[in-house]
């Protein structure tokens, strides 16, 4: 696992996301960790995400939480030989072209949650990533998220 | 177009949600009208809801939205012509099934954003809600929800 995370190598002006920027201080700063083959995230929501029926975790950031984290999958997957080599390097960007989430069960509020992505298939600049949500290893929602990565230069719009 | 929100119609109990729970202080409240064949919302999102891109909305914002204003959609349009004649009768709550993004391009900060609802597919406790986000005028983001809609009975997982 990597020591530091995957978010850590992002560019400072790609790092203001609010669900995964480590710039973003009104934000999450979710970090996941590369295993090699698989991206790891904990994160403990805070209290207020609640979702519409009582004890539920909003479904708005499952989806938001999924996002972020193949966005590091991708960023990962993609680059890991040549960066987690050199480590002072930063990662390649991806945004996201297209989120499917199935929410399988209601998450509960107050617990740690376990993000784990995998890259389904790199074509390209295009990343296929699934990703699991759970809850004490009860898997809650599972997200297929294709993303794209960003040109190498500055990208402003 | 209703004058109050959908959302003033959910029960107190299911009115904290993050994203349109009118009883949850910290959530963003998003208030979503209904016109008889559409439901409309317009929202401002708060600055620190930026994306992994300069100048650009999270993306897990846009998801985010997407489900809280169909979930309202599925409600008024299930229920309308029973409850908006009363007035005072409580809408039924929808809770997401499956939530589908498409990310047209970079949906902007700083601008107010328009969300439009319609209604593709209602089967039994089951509907298919096709959302448009935008940006003045020009669609950003396209979302397709399924929900699924609560028991009348109070529910407690």
């Amino acid at each position: 696992m990597t020591a530091k995370a995957i978010q850590d190598y992002y560019r400072d002006e790609y790092a203001h996301c609010f669900g995964c920027g480590r710039l973003n201080k009104d934000g999450m700063q979710i970090q996941s960790h590369w295993n090699g083959e698989e991206s790891v995230c904990h994160v403990m929501p805070k209290p207020y995400f609640t979702g519409g029926v009582p004890g539920t975790l909003y479904g708005g950031l499952i989806a938001s939480l999924i996002d972020c984290h193949s966005a590091a999958t991708a960023s990962a997957a993609k680059w890991h030989d040549k960066v987690f080599a050199l480590d002072d390097q930063p990662l390649s960007r991806f945004v996201t072209a297209s989120l499917k989430v199935d929410y399988l069960k209601p998450t509960p509020m107050g617990k740690m949650l376990e993000l784990r992505g995998r890259v389904k298939e790199i074509k390209g600049q295009k990343v296929i990533v699934d990703v699991t949500l759970s809850s004490e290893q009860d898997i809650c929602a599972r997200g297929e998220v294709i993303l794209v990565q960003l040109p190498e230069q500055d990208v402003h719009w």
